[in-house]
């Protein structure tokens, strides 16, 4: 089932291999490295090192479908290393330069960009040596019903004016951070779907200023997540990305890979999560018995093995379909992993958070952050909610439309 | 992905030609016969109309692997069969003589009975003309132990000599029914899984006294769940299955099947509920609004989406190791499918009745009776606390050799 | 806390003894006597044995808060006298006079009743001798949104004329019923609250026909959910409750105390699981461990505790501003009880029916037709979905108001 | 129900009023202060300020049971205050004196001080000017089981010689924190209760060595949760508390009040979550609609009102019942509480935080702190399973013993 091809077999082992050798030993020196820099944006060299042995060794830029790009592996062949990666979440993503939001960025400038964008962002982005952000959510307003964006992005002349405020620009924060690319509304009395477009935006253009990083729960991100004011910045109108009125289009274009990539990787913290609650409650002892010998402690470790089967599969058919039927026809699995990955990966997670004790909420443990992490995941790109609502929408029109060709 | 053959997909289509033909229609006239019957162990003769439909048109003996017995599809091929089939669970199932017990009591025969037991009942069997039940769970004790079990089974010269009392031998009342599959101990001192041993037992052998049904919930099952006591029951020793104490590796035989049977009819009882619940919410109105526009009713609709895909495509995953690598390999996705579908089924049933208000729970929809039958299946083979318990220890296991072997 | 009177603790002691005495014992014998009867509504003689006694021991009309025609105890008093009653549910509440919706309709007998209704309907009522329904709910629109009401009552002359259907008149199949409480339009074009009529309907009266019963997961009720056809049905002026377009004013003075009498039962039957699911936790092994031992059971059994002590106070509290500040001031009390009773109730006897093996599904322990009854009660008067809405638009009106007073 | 005295109600009016004037809108002021300071253990002025004014108006230590030090309410009359001050869980308790580990440390220096202990350590304590910290959890072993403790104590004459490491030592970090109350093991080979003895010493004792902060999510809390080393830490035997072997009698009597005291609080929590996510819900419009008007926001909004009311008046009764009949005689409820509160509180939290959208998870509304918070409050003074596992013994047992009884 779910035939993938030797090659992707390959390097799937290759990663394996990888991982084992040099990501997880890294993660105790990354941590040193990082704690010593008492910056939270600190780029540690650690990361540096490994992006070059991994660059080596051919371990690049997976996730990117083109050929001419990337090593050109279908979603389906990806997603196992994906989830790879997404066991050690801090770390092995930029490792192999596969990082939110960075790959669905390098995946807009592949598809929209001009052949300038390819030289001046696309490049660097692939070789790794930038970095990038997307600037789409506004704090005023509920983002999730696109309509809502507030940024105005106002002709005159070659250039647009842009005016607004957004935050959640996950990366913007990066040492290495350069480009942005920002979602807003060029004609608010287009059809709601052709109101937005989306533009390219070096992050220093005069006019853009990063506020501050937001912290999730009590962490602030390396690559942060930015608030940015945009006061008059004038923008080239060849910097729009594909024609004004189709920032819409591109938004849907992007969030597939982006969001079954973030599916991918929140089952591979759901893995690790597994794996450190078996082992803790095989190494505590109460009332003369391992905890892992506890009949309710063993229904958490198998409803975990359950669920993670289960969203794991619903994953690679996504994958599938992306591949075979196209991003839209596999609207509805792209839903569906988008509301059960980070919500089964929570439960574990908490779960192991327990086995775990007091240690479980530190930082001596990886579940806690993992937590924070995947809790942002059940809101970016929307809410749960939005999702489940298209989904059932889908699902009540199949019904009439059976109801009424059988009548 | 999940491939299946062009053969497979042709029976497919006319499996679901057949369903819309006879029947979904005949749901109505079952009801009818049943009720003026006023017998719940009534065979009405819709069924035998059905049957005889069913069979001309080679819709017969779908699950059958083997070649010499029936078309002999893979447990991949014949999992969408078997949903469709569930969809009308009451009925169908028997329709295409893929009925629980019967299809895992025709598996031991064909597997592990003589020539004689081929003859004499998987014959008739295989061509519906009789059922059979299987007795092995026991009212006094906890049976999803299986050293558990009481039923005493004693050599006397070329006979055993049954004494005991089994409880749930589904479909002992069945009009039709001519013979038990009985699990008893034949030695109390073997190793625990040597105790056991399967014989043959023609239900009108002397001492075989089936003394009630059990009801489920309020429902008195066509098919019955009976109470039966042995009493100097004797059999011949040709009639033991396999050999004496090889009654747990032939339950283990048995329960793969079994299992990922009624796994997949669950799955076409869960779409059911869901298309009524989208019809019933389409169809009331509140306070103005339709309840399908309300947004609770949307989210358990779209949960009920998420949940089916998920656990189907974990039932085939299931199927298809069970072809490859065979039942034992396949058994903690087998006991994972044996947990999630009622459980996830049960979800769906309830929240569908609660959709439909106080009609959900009364005989005018098919959803109490849904739910009744499927709750049931929390228990049947072993409570899901069994089969969690045996993931969660296959689960620590694995992460104790990996430690071992990393260490 | 919650302190009551020494008379009202007096009763409890002796209903109690009651209870242990005379109710316990005759569950067997009712059951017996109901089987032998093979009739789903027969009335057993041994319930006219238990209420002559009851009647006696002056055990009888308990809930009654008018002390002209009953010990005219408070809410809160009554409050664990009936959660007692509840142990025994198919039983107890009829053995005192105490039972649905007899206790409703003789509560609005007294408060909106003629002199005339008082001798001919209430009087046999409290004295036991007859029974009665009430007739609200139709099966072709959500009732739940009193304005979906279609039952026609068009005045002519001194009578009105009542066309339309009901269903889930619960108690109109009892032996004894007599009468009916019928809910209906009177004038369309009034105001939503001002529309609908009460009215007093002999159950032999000419034009109402009772079609049939409704079963509850497979259950036919003693009492019996009766679907009742109105044609022409003629009733004189005099038997319009409190007056024409008051009949949603009585429904609210009605459903509070039978919605607070549901729930305290409820919680006694949320009692009687647990202890059950208790006892046979230790009575049964598995690999040599009672399965009281296991750490998942064990907190089945907590939660079951934890969850019956809040809802028991929560219950205690909504008596107490019942009796203190009225009906409506307690409403968001009222609903929330509504909503969490049956829903706790239905968690612990689901657990229970788990830990009982297959024999938690039959009719050999009371937990199937316990778990049957309690979820009709998530939709009888109003789906949980209505009542949460109420609840949530009142917290959400709360917050304004603060809002405002702030701002 | 639940009366409480007028004093009482008049303390609680002039601490809502307080509340109101000062310490909601002191709130802004210190996360102002806390953040210039660029430390996390930084005491901001105006915690000094606000310590000054409510001891003027006699808001303070209204916690202390003992008329001899602070206003001397009952439990239940400390609860409803205990929860107001929860409102605003980061400030409020300190502001009061009333804030953990301190009061569970007062109430023991109270018991079981001598009058050293008192001057020394006692009147500061309720005087303001000092802090105190409790060191009990230990890393290396599941701390719930209290014969796990390793920290060893060995007497060498007049004194004891402490050698071990704690952590989670709340409010060690704390900058007036002066006085530890260390739970160790005197005797290894005593009977398990009588193994432990807890005893006093100061922080800056020679040997005790504050290693490091635990952050809890993300977050550097201000009071800290410290890892402690204690190397040849020598306590005179006069610091012994209560006696030798006496450890665990007073971890019983100190945990009583410490765990009411946290779900007081914790019910407060939930009801501000409760309050954002309804002001929330209302400001934000999508697809034309307040999110306030979508049904699944409004179940949450019910949902959060009815378990806080039952958790509310479980507290009380549990705080009835140590008043009355002792903090032995309410274990259950204690342990019901302890495990209902938290995960009620973060339910409701994280509802809260998916309504406020991706705000919801960062520092501009409290609640992403207060579920990291409240999600330690599962696991300090042991984890739910622990509790759940007393309770369910506990009903068993009374299952068992009414058996006896019967039979």
């Amino acid at each position: 089932m779910f035939e993938i091809s030797d090659r992707a077999k390959a390097i799937e082992a290759e990663l394996l291999e990888f991982m084992d050798s040099f990501v997880y030993p890294a993660e105790a020196v990354y941590e040193q490295q990082m704690l010593e820099a008492r910056d939270p944006h600190h780029h540690p060299q650690i990361l540096e090192d490994l992006k070059d042995l991994a660059k080596q060794r051919g371990l690049w830029n997976l996730f990117h479908p083109h050929p001419d790009w990337g090593p050109g592996l279908t979603n389906l062949e990806y997603a196992p290393l994906c989830e790879i990666m997404g066991r050690s979440a801090f770390l092995a993503p930029e490792v192999f330069n596969c990082s939110a939001p960075d790959t669905g960025n390098m995946e807009v400038f592949t598809l929209f960009g001009s052949d300038e964008h390819k030289e001046r962002w696309l490049r660097p982005l692939l070789d790794g040596t930038i970095r990038s952000a997307f600037a789409m959510t506004e704090p005023a307003v509920a983002s999730s019903d696109a309509t809502n964006v507030e940024m105005s992005m106002v002709r005159d002349g070659d250039e647009y004016v842009l005016n607004g405020r957004k935050w959640f620009a996950s990366n913007a924060l990066h040492r290495n951070c350069k480009v942005l690319i920002v979602m807003g509304k060029t004609d608010p009395d287009a059809l709601p779907h052709r109101q937005q477009s989306m533009m390219v935006v070096p992050i220093d253009a005069p006019g853009v200023e990063v506020l501050r990083n937001l912290t999730v729960f009590g962490y602030a991100d390396r690559e942060g997540h930015a608030e940015i004011t945009f006061t008059d910045v004038r923008v080239p109108a060849k910097d729009v990305l594909k024609g004004e009125g189709e920032g819409f289009a591109i938004a849907q274009a992007r969030l597939g890979p982006g969001r079954i990539h973030h599916c991918m990787r929140t089952i591979g913290v759901a893995e690790r999560a597994l794996e450190l609650m078996c082992r803790r409650a095989d190494s505590r002892v109460t009332w003369g018995q391992p905890v892992s010998e506890r009949a309710n402690i063993q229904d958490w470790i198998a409803e975990a093995r359950i669920d993670i089967e289960m969203i794991r599969l619903l994953t690679l058919k996504a994958a599938y379909l992306m591949d075979t039927v196209g991003n839209k026809a596999a609207r509805t699995e792209i839903a569906a992993i988008k509301v059960a990955a980070p919500n089964i990966a929570l439960t574990i997670i908490d779960r192991a958070i327990q086995v775990h004790g007091a240690g479980g909420v530190t930082g001596d443990f990886p579940l806690a952050a993992a937590y924070a992490h995947v809790r942002t995941l059940r809101l970016a790109d929307g809410p749960d909610e939005v999702h489940k609502r298209a989904i059932a929408r889908q699902e009540l029109r199949r019904h009439r439309d059976t109801a009424e060709s059988r009548g």
